[in-house]
């Protein structure tokens, strides 16, 4: 089969489309006839040699895929050859076919796309396990989430607004902020000239936000902790901004609030296919019924990973951009 | 009455014993005749100038007692004069008489004298909330207290052992190590010739603590981040070692792990009805059979508080300091 490949860690260039061996399904796992990957910050930090796979994992970038079940491995029940599936992958998805833990496979919802659900692994995933199974989420509630035209962004705001929560975006464009009301956004803040802290309090009544998704990790780190209503969550799933800032305890002490940081990727297989069958039971029946949708910017062959890549740098793209099958 | 005043902060010496006004039970509070109260941390601070009552609470110190209710306010029921109580406060303990709401009254547990009583409300609300119902430590998990011979460590390690948790502690003298072993601490470790993060790490394989409970804010973030295990809480209800310092979100990243930071006193009061609510439910019955039992250090006579925020302020107490009706 075909992969992209990471010969030496570098900017896009460094992507090349090679052949190599085909993966073997392993105990519990099924291979997978790749429709469509999904370009991830994390691939570019990987590409970049900043992010390697963790042990057992495929050397090959890509956190999730859509496609066709190949082939089941030892001991998997419930799926067939020739189901339509997406997986949330340990690495493997640039490539096509990739071998998954049957307890990271989702059915492609109705009324969704095979290529467009390749859209949905990561985002679903990321999205439900921090802002509703560890922050709690309530209805009436305010999530505030930075980059609110991402991947993460554009299913947070779909999410958040189904369970009736009401949804403050950061973003910094004009035409991203408007992409994000369409989504159900209420509250949108431009951070190039507004400041998000005085904005949130501002629509909130003074209190702030109950949970904030952010991406930025330091470099928000203080601004997040003042944003925080009463009893606020601050989870963080991105570095972008750093690793290391100061904590304002005292402020986190006297709203009682809480901070915490995950990523789906290092987590053991029992607790992905826990996070995999809380989606399908929660997030899987609102993408049925048409209420939360995946957002697409675009599709780019896979083996043109790196212009995707350069697209995801320039953070000019609004949802997912998907890398495709030719 | 008499009361504990505070008419300029200072040392200990600025606490005097005064003649005051009677306070009166409003709506959906008793009057409790008390017979006890104990010194917490904040006492000190307020005594400082550093810690001023919350809006509405009694600008006497005291966050607990326990007694003989007095009088009934209006609207309150299941409660009868006579009672003897002990009671979670937002200040006035150190008093005569105190007015309370009636949701942070609890009952004297069998087998506990009616002074003695006073060591529960704080330590047994301020650990419940926070290990159990914020931190949820759960059956075999390591629960690492630091200040483990304080009031709230005492209490820490009883709990946590009740649960079927494995405890660590940290504290200053062979002695208090060695009180805390008796109270059921297996993981001893004098924070003066030792690093914490080395020692909870040996003693769980390299594993770390599930939860932390913490009293010294900034100066132990880091070193409690490194001694956490993967998916590892927080637990924050101290500033004694300063309130910024720097947070690795790299590391709590990696960890799947969380902060939280909390108090009592400012809570509203649904928020602490519903915490004694769950101590009477889950603490109380424990204490009733023994398991449990509260660590008084020592009596003090209330009009000597001088002498007992001495005490705490030297840390060469075990447990609770009680400070008791003449």
């Amino acid at each position: 089969m075909h992969a992209i490949t990471i010969p030496e860690p570098g900017g896009p260039e460094a992507l090349v489309w090679d052949e190599v061996p085909d993966p073997v399904p392993g105990e519990g796992e099924v291979l997978v006839e790749v429709a469509a990957s999904a370009v991830n910050r994390a691939d570019i930090l990987q590409r970049q040699g900043f992010y390697d796979p963790p042990p057992g994992a495929s050397r090959y970038p890509g956190l999730e895929c859509s496609g066709r079940i190949a082939a089941l491995g030892p001991g998997v029940s419930g799926w067939a050859v020739g189901d339509e599936v997406c997986a949330l992958l340990s690495g493997g998805g640039y490539a096509e076919k990739v071998a998954v833990p049957a307890g990271q496979l989702l059915p492609v919802p109705a009324g969704v796309g095979l290529r467009q659900a390749a859209a949905l692994p990561e985002v679903t995933c990321t999205v439900w396990s921090n802002v509703f199974m560890v922050a709690h989420l309530r209805p009436g509630e305010t999530l505030l989430v930075h980059g609110g035209s991402s991947g993460i962004g554009t299913m947070a705001i779909q999410l958040a607004r189904a369970v009736g929560a009401k949804v403050a975006v950061t973003a910094g464009t004009e035409e991203k902020l408007g992409r994000c009301a369409e989504l159900g956004a209420e509250i949108l803040i431009n951070y190039r000239e507004q400041d998000f802290v005085e904005e949130i309090r501002r629509a909130t009544d003074g209190a702030g936000a109950d949970v904030i998704l952010d991406n930025m990790g330091a470099k928000y780190l203080d601004r997040n902790v003042r944003a925080l209503a009463v009893n606020g969550r601050l989870a963080i799933i991105g570095m972008q901004g750093g690793a290391k800032g100061e904590l304002n305890i005292g402020a986190l002490l006297s709203k009682r609030a809480a901070i915490s940081a995950t990523s789906l990727r290092a987590r053991p297989l029992g607790e992905k296919a826990a996070i995999v069958a809380a989606v399908r039971e929660h997030v899987w029946p609102l993408l049925a019924d048409g209420q939360v949708r995946p957002v697409v910017d675009r599709e780019v062959p896979m083996r043109d990973a790196a212009a995707a890549h350069r697209l995801l740098e320039e953070s000019g793209h609004i949802g997912k951009v998907l890398l495709v099958a030719s």
